[in-house]
Parts: structure tokens; sequence; C-alpha cells
């Protein structure tokens, strides 16, 4: 596969690059800080908080709604919808379904982060949901990917144990199947439709240190949809807003404690123009 | 409405100004201290980490006692008790009943913390635990209080789409009838017992962009009401603290991140003397 | 009882003291580093996050599977096994029985950390816990040792009011009964197998100012048993690690909020070498 680099350069043609970006970022960007959009998460135990914080700093307005009472009902007011499988429980699980039926019926856009797929209970979990209606995004690490989709080795929880590369045909009938982009998260990025293929190539390995960074991303992706027509956009715009934050904080610490903290403050402080200019997003030929 | 200013001034007038505060913060504070008051917590699954350490900074301990087996008997011993609605589920909501009806007959103080009043079925899970017995003090911004009173817009999770003063009219009448006081959050806060109204105006816009700092402030207010027998001075030594360290640790931060962590550790550095010289604590004329 | 150093000294006999060591700290952590054991935490929603993050930056790699329908499955897979109980509920309490069971089955160690033993409910879950296969390790103040052998005053939630050292007999007969380790936290930590003690005497206050400290040392225990074969070196490698890097985190840091930062940093910074020196871990005379 030959990668054409249709993002910035490093070679002073910023023009041009601009203009050929393939995704408008800073205009994704800004439309989530202009419209502050409401995302309903449905998320684990284990990352509740931190994925609120990085949606409070980008910009976007979080509400944990996970209890089957309530689920659908905010489902269908919400900008975005996040469900993560992380620790599902039977109570949540249900009203994990009954708010992908709500989100999918008003026409919401919602986000499946099938967290750790490969465990048969979650997983039927998450084939309930995309059951329920088309989700506008799924994300996952290569082996979730695979295990969603049938083809599973099994993973270890949430480490992968496939290449992002091994699950790319898999992403692309996935997003085929559910009319939705499929994000593939690894060292490089792989986000489709289907059909295109984008990458973003920015980030840090403690990216893998803290936990929720990926569970973040799957939040921040709902955020982006709320307020980006194109899911593959969203998708991407998201994954370059946390990576290009993320080289940001690697750079000012010295251990994942501290990059933590600097990742929150950095969701806050890069420009749209920063994220256009240094986001290293790529279009693969098809 | 006219200020009145009787807590410290900018003029001078120092001496007197102490002479005349409304409330005796630096006595609360010591008294937090000192006694090292039990707070038991039934809150939420996104905040309960944060505020654990926001009452360990603060001085008092917590215990996140929430299940149905145990909460009553918990609410019997504990010095003051916090119900937060945050992510309710059936057993954790009927863990919020019980503790509620222990600690009204066992005379312990607690707080309902009704986040995200206007959903029908938590706002059911507040009002029954307000029918099973006083509460010390009401929290809210003033959607919530709104809500609770059931006069409601409905809001959009925890921002409040109501400004203060709308709800201070509701705020009274809720403290009448519960016998309590009433806090409504907002850039100035407002606490009432029906009769007399404080305000406190100090703190700083990134208490919004921290999840948990609201929901902490409950938890704080059930650590003072532990120790301070009136429940506005409780409220509002809480308030007062939480606004004075936000103060301070907004100074020293650059964006939510590191404020998040600047203001546990001003929780744990503001010294009672300076919480009297600092916090903005006003009585509104009737 | 008679202190004997058997670890490094002050005196300059460095050489002797390393030959001396009661145990292999350095080699404890590089195989902790190397061979990345996933560690399977039945936790509480309090310290999830941070625990979660604890096990990262140290080397180990977490997974929350604290469903029932999950739960034995993974402990059939798991390195180690995590079960606290710090905020039990019915439908996790179930998936705690049915880890315990399966890890002792599948002959992987797992880790009883019965927070606030003592309250009568969760009592019983960690000694039906116990009856369903001897653990590797159990860790807990002096409170809960005493509580969860049946001879408790009830403590008040995670507050030992008992010395440690009141607690050091009743460990002993607990780690007779089942076959393991028993770790008592304290000023001075003291872990034993029934038969030898040994200390670590590093570490600071505030870690108990901040939540989940003492919570992430049961996540990582499990994390070292899965791969240091003797239970009472894999609990003292694992206190000591976390002690030495809360002095060096303390050092650095003016209050609890930075240093719960600091302290993650930390247990990714501190070398094998480093851990070696500067434990201070003694074996007590018989």
């Amino acid at each position: 596969m030959t990668d054409v680099h249709m993002a910035h350069g490093t070679t002073g043609t910023i023009d041009t690059a601009t203009t050929e970006q393939a995704v408008d970022l800073a205009g994704a960007l800004r439309a989530v800080r202009d419209n502050n959009p409401l995302v309903q998460c449905l998320t684990n135990i284990v990352v509740a908080n931190f994925t609120a914080n990085v949606l409070l700093s980008a910009g976007a307005s979080p509400a944990m709604v996970d209890n089957s009472h309530e689920a659908a009902d905010f489902a269908a007011i919400a900008g975005g919808v996040l469900i993560n499988t992380g620790t599902p429980y039977p109570e949540t699980a249900k009203a994990m379904l009954l708010a992908a039926e709500s989100a999918a019926t008003h026409h919401n856009p919602w986000v499946l982060d099938p967290v750790a797929a490969g465990l048969p209970w979650r997983t039927d979990v998450a084939r309930n949901a995309l059951a329920a209606g088309d989700p506008a995004i799924i994300r996952g690490n290569a082996s979730e990917i695979i295990a969603l989709a049938g083809s599973s080795s099994g993973g270890r929880g949430t480490d992968s144990t496939d290449p992002v590369t091994a699950a790319l045909a898999t992403a692309k009938q996935l997003a085929r199947t559910y009319h939705c982009a499929v994000a593939i998260s690894g060292p490089v990025d792989h986000i489709t439709d289907g059909e295109r293929v984008l990458t973003v190539s920015n980030g840090h390995e403690w990216m893998t240190r803290v936990t929720g960074v990926g569970c973040s991303l799957g939040a921040l992706m709902a955020a982006f949809a709320a307020v980006v027509p194109n899911p593959v956009d969203a998708a991407t715009a998201a994954t370059a807003l946390l990576c290009v934050a993320a080289d940001h904080a690697a750079a000012e610490s010295r251990a994942p404690g501290s990059f933590a903290t600097a990742l929150v403050d950095q969701l806050y402080l890069v420009s749209p123009e920063q994220l256009a200019a240094e986001a290293d997003v790529r279009a693969l030929a098809a």
C-alpha cells in the first residue's frame, strides 16, 4: 500500500497542504468548542472520571446517564452517545441496548467502543447494540475490531494482540455492514468507511500507559460526531485532537502520571490552527 | 435586592469586618481538621475518586458505603451522609433511601445533591429520599433546585440552564418545607434557610471544567455539617473553602487538568486564617 | 521483639547487606516489567482508575473484569486476581466469589483486600471468597485483618483503629489457616506467612491522604504474585515498590494532590536498582 500525504508537509508549502487536507480539522474543533455538544456516556467505572474531564477540556459537555430507566430518553436529546463495554453489568448492559435503539431512532450519532470484545458476554452486548441500529462510529484496537466481527483470537483485556493492518480488511467490512466509520487505534490510527482509509500518525506510547485514553477517544468521537456530519471526518478529527494534545503533553512530562494531567490541559490549550498544522493525517491509496 | 457586605471588605476595616463576619469560617475549618468527620458518600461512579480525595485533603474521612445491605447501618454511625444522584442504579437508589431514613432517624446530618434532577426517575429517587426524613442541606445548580421542587424546564444533565437568582424563591420555599439549608451553586453561590440568604463570590470558571467539583462540594457540606451545628453555616463554610482553594489553584494553573490537581492540594494547604481573610461571604438583605 | 536488619544498612556495608537482603526486590520488579502480567481487578468504584494507572506505571496490565458473566473465565487466564471489597454490590459480590473459585482452581494467585471488613455483609463476601479457595495474599490494615478473622471491634470504614502490632498474632493465624501471606499496612508494614515476619519501613503519611493507595497496593501484590513464586516475597516487593515510590513522590510534592500524580510517575521511574538500594526491608526475629 502506498501512503499519499494529503495533510501538512514539512516543506513549507503550508497553504497548499491546508487546501489538500483530507479533513477540516480546525473547523471540526471550532464546531465542538462553539456548540458544546452534550455527550451521553455509557462507559466503564475505570475511566468515567477521565472521560468526563477529557470532554470538558475539549469543549464538550459530558452526561453519564447509564441506568436503564433513563438511558433511552436521554439518548433522544443528547448530541452524541458513547457505548463502551469496559465494565458492563446486567443493568448497564440493558441501558446500553436502550440507548443505542433510541439514538438510532432519533438519528443521533452513537459510537460503539467494544472494549475487550472477545470475552463472550460483552461481545454479545456489543453485537446486540449494533443490531439495534447503525452506529456512526465503531472504535477499538485491532483485536477488538477483529473480535467484534467474529474472527477473534480472544485478546487479553484491553491490550491488542493483533497489529492494526491485520484488522483493516475486517474494519472495512464492518463499516460497509453497518454503514459507519470504523477506527482502529494503534501506533498509527486507521479510520475507514469501507472505501477510503485515513491514517493519523501523531501520538505517544504513554497513551497506552494511562488508563482511559483509548476510551476517552471514543467519547471525543461522539462529541465530534454531534457537530461534524461525516463520521469518518468526525472520527479522524477526534483522533487528531487527542494525538496532537498527547504530542504536546509528552514533550512536557516525564512519566505517565504527569502526562495524564498534561494531556487534559492540552485538550483545552491546543488551538484549531495548531491542530490543523500539526496533525499528520493522510489518505491511504485505495 | 441590596447586598449588605458583612464579611471582609477591601477598604481597610478588616478588624470590624472580621467581627461582623456572617459565619465563623476559620472555626468551621478547624473543627473539620480537628475532628476528622466520617462522611458516608452514596455518590456517582464519575466523581467518587475525586470526592474522596477532596474530603481527605480537607481533613475529613470518606467512606463510600453505597450498597443496600450496609447503607442504613453505616448512616447510623457516620458523622455526615451525602446522597448524590449522578449515576443512580436500582441497587444504589435503594441504598440512598435507606441511608436517608437511617441518617434522619439517628439525627445525623445528610446532604442531598440531586444531580441532573429533571430526569424523571432520579427526580423520584431524590424526592423519595426527602420524604424519608429532612436533610440538613440540599445543594444543586439552579436548574436542579427548580426541577427538584417540581417547576423544572428539564436542564441538560449537570449543566444549569437557569440563572441562580431565578431559583432563589424556589430554594427558600424548599428550605422552609424541609427545615434545611438550600445551596444554589453558580458564579455566585447562594445559601438560604428560607429566611436569611448568604452569598459566596469566590471561585473560578474552571470549577465547571473539571468533573466532580460541584459533587465534591456536596460532600464537603456533609463534612462541615458533621461538626458545625447550623446547616447554613456549614454549607457556607464548605462553599467558601472550596471556592477560596479554587482561587489559589487557578492562580497557579494553566488549564483544567493542572487546576484539578492544584485544587486538591489547596484544600490541604489553605489555613483557617486564610479562609476567613479571603472568603467573600455576604448576607443579602431580606 | 527484636528487629534483625537483613536489608541494606546505612553503614556502608552495602555488598554484604545486598547479599543478605531478605527478598530479591530488584529481580521481582524486573520480572513484573519484563512479563507485563495481566491483573484482573474486581475492585471498587472509588479507586478503579487510580489502581489501573498504578498497575500500568509499574509495568503490569490491568483488566477490570468484575461482572458475574465473565469473572470466572477471566480468572482462569489472568496472571493474578485482586478481590477488593471497597464498594461491593450484589452483582460484583457474586463475581468475586466466582473469580476466587476459578483462580484457585486454575492455580492463579489471587489477593484478598477486605476493605472495611467489620461491616457484616462485606465481611461475609470476603469470607465466602476465602472459603472458595486459598488466596496467595491477604492485605489490609490492622482493623480489617482483625475483623476478617472474627475478632473485630468494627473500625470506621477504611481507617484502622487498631495498631499494626495488635494484628500481628491474628495475621499469623490467618496465614496458617489459609496457607497464604498476610500483609498488614500501617506506618511500618508487616508481611507474614505465619512463621517469618518481614517489615517495610518506607513510605509517607500522605499515602493515607490519597484515596486508593492502599487498594492499589493490593493490585500491585497481585501483579508481583503473578511473577514471583513466594507470596511473602511478592507482597514484600510490591509494598517496597509502592513505599519507595512514595518516598520519592513526597520529596517532590507539596500536598496530597500533587503527591498522587508524582506517585504514579515514580512507579514508572524507580529502577530495580533504586528499589533494592532504598527499600528498608527487615526480618523480625521469630
